[in-house]
């Protein structure tokens, strides 16, 4: 072993009714951290229950993925929601979740922005403001999740939460060590080595290579794995299988009961 | 004071987004349980929060209203809904109320099945266990309410649950206890007195006079006053002062820390 | 060509905002009549504007599959709704969809309800007459497509209204000529070769093998296949060439301009 | 007679399920055209059917009332929604609608965006020509509503649709002929009289006295007046009446049949 120790989180539940996204039986084998959609952008009660079960089981913390209500646009759409309704849609996604996760014998571990809120509150300080409002209101001891750098995880630090830090495991990073936009070129990386490799470089030397070749520091406590593209699961697979073989610990951030 | 007590129930936060039902502030002020629409049939997040806020503040107590997923209907459309799910949509109400309630330093205190939901579970066995199925898995100190005869309330007893009966301060009754349909001749009291002194009876002797004249036993510990009704609030005012004339102390069921 | 005609139906545009269910691309190149989803159980207004433009360009006709207002039950869950309401519900479906068959140089050839209310008003006179008078209020002349024998229908007929009849070509019938409920055995037939000689029996002798193993008088104009389960393409591939080889051609009941 | 001739605009059928939102039946006597909410941000199957069936009784004028996805803000929520969505949500609304229009011997006469989207095309080309996209896939001949100097207006008539101006009755303009932000001071009019009075000027005189005490010129064939507010029949009325003193005929711009 190492000694490293890391978070592999991702998105699930991220199903509607009859409709699914994503295989989350097996990644929920392959993760340390379930981000569950709590039924604004996705998940409904049989989902958001069937996910708390199977996490709990194995050991894999519950986060809240709390969305804009825009199950039509699956939350990919920035809205302009007031920030004290924005608070308490937030509040109101935490508590539904935390319902299932209490059934299953587990709890709401932490909380994580889905989509287009996540974008946002990573410069928009208003509705950044509103996020950490509901997690003051609701828990002062649940951490947050989300990008270095955030107005989100600024904002949040500053009002006295635990902030974790996320890179993520098939993006690109710029020179300054933000996200290449999807529209551009080198923003996703599909390759399953390269990604498991750019993971291990992340973990074991906190470096990342950016688009245009130089090295920037990072520094994340979790890696997020994407949950819903094709090959979701195999990536997943060979940078958990990577890190494993590199003697690094796969284990949520928050210690699981 | 005659030492008797009585909880006054009606339903609240029956809104949403724009619009709005009934005058909850005003019905605050005189009853002493809320029963709070979760968001299926009615209530978002703003109004949760604002409910529970004045709740808390009045020492009323928060109860859950759960109800079909069913805004466009105001959950009285009958839904042949799966058990399992109704378990777990149940569920998804109770956590999201609960949120608002811990929030403003209260907590849930009790359930109360809303519209069609409370109707059909008065003799649909299959739908009430999935009821009581819900409150098992979630909290098996928390007491229900409902009709008294109903298999809501019998199935929940048998499960260890506490129940609490109810009685409806404006409705008719038939000789043999049930309510007059909403159909049908004398199934609404609209007189202010006569249900004032109605709710006394049912009160102080345990008795009220059924539509064919004769006296029927009843026992409740809660009475529920309409909130949605034009002219809602006159009548709650009335029942209040009139029980408080009588010496009756109005309380919650469940006591408010 | 044996001078036999027949057409063949598929439910399409069934998924809902990022989700999707069946492949309505390869189903249109082998179907006649797209029964499309209308945005009460499935079908948002991107999806109902590409299965449009594209039912109309193959010639397929596009017929509007109605729903209970029911996201999250996908439409299987029987409910209650007044007769008022569920013919106002019918009419904006059909206008909805209307404007994308319109706008796609088609029109809306006929109806037909989908999942739970297609199941209830075969004996529901009172929801069946519901939706006869929608059609009736839209277009007296838009056929409308369901099961033999069924209330609705039969209403639908009485009222002056164009009904056209269907089979299934997967499902299991009773020597009564009903199909088997799902819940026993001998629901679902789902050997691919099997299916096309069914369908090939009930086309040219207009006959089917009942579950007993009698054989049972059948009498369609058109021929359900499904969309959404898996092998949904290859058992439409398959009855589409059996009826080509048998020399039965395929074409909308309702002529396309 | 002055010879004088406007139309008079509200936005009705504003409710939704249970709730309602002004008052309809009284304003459907007042105004000349009805812009009828959809069902996006409010308006149900019942309300449309309803609403369609007075206006077209009187001779009112049937307008589409469309808007963002957005029952929770009342589509006053400006939202992200990708231009191609937004022309097939605002085809949607228009099919929908004209289901009623049609089955209550009358049709859609025009659109006017709601809320967020109709302050957000002001300005917004993007969407703006995402709204006259879907106009002219759905009817080349179907005028539109709007601000005077909009981009949504602008790229109406470029594009060759019928474009309607209006003013509002009760809002206060800036110098530049533009509306006074609802945030800041003399944005709204409360006095009836005075409203009454501007609006005979704008008719008359194609003038109204801005937030400084300067005259504007300002050109409308159509005035809205709110439908929401308290107070919203008596200054409907008090405009109507005012207008019919002064020898104007209160018409809708597009002849009905």
């Amino acid at each position: 072993m190492s000694g490293l120790r890391i978070d592999l989180n991702s998105d699930l539940g991220e199903g509607f009714g009859i409709w699914r996204l994503g295989d989350d039986d097996a990644l929920l084998d392959l993760v340390s951290s379930a981000n569950v959609a709590c039924g604004f952008h996705a998940g409904d009660p049989d989902i958001l229950r069937r996910v708390c079960d199977r996490a709990a089981e194995r050991g894999v913390a519950i986060g809240a993925q709390v969305s804009y209500r825009d199950l039509a646009g699956f939350g990919r759409r920035s809205v302009d929601v007031p920030p004290a309704t924005l608070t308490n849609e937030v509040l109101y996604q935490l508590g539904a979740l935390e319902a299932f996760a209490r059934t299953a014998g587990s709890r709401v571990s932490y909380l994580k922005p889905h989509g287009a809120l996540y974008n946002r509150i990573v410069t928009d300080e208003t509705q950044a403001a509103a996020v950490v409002a509901a997690v003051l209101a609701y828990d002062r001891g649940l951490p947050v999740l989300g990008l270095p750098g955030s107005a989100w995880l600024r904002l949040a630090a500053e009002a006295g939460l635990t902030v974790i830090t996320e890179a993520f495991a098939d993006r690109g990073y710029t020179p300054a060590a933000t996200l290449v936009p999807r529209s551009e070129p080198g923003a996703l990386i599909t390759d399953v080595d390269a990604v498991a490799r750019r993971v291990l470089g992340m973990i074991m030397d906190q470096r990342v290579r950016a688009v245009d070749g130089s090295e920037v520091a990072i520094s994340a406590r979790s890696v997020c794995v994407h949950g819903d593209s094709p090959g979701a699961v195999a990536m997943a697979m060979a940078v958990r299988q990577a890190l494993i073989n590199a003697g690094v610990e796969i284990a949520p951030f928050v210690e699981q009961r």
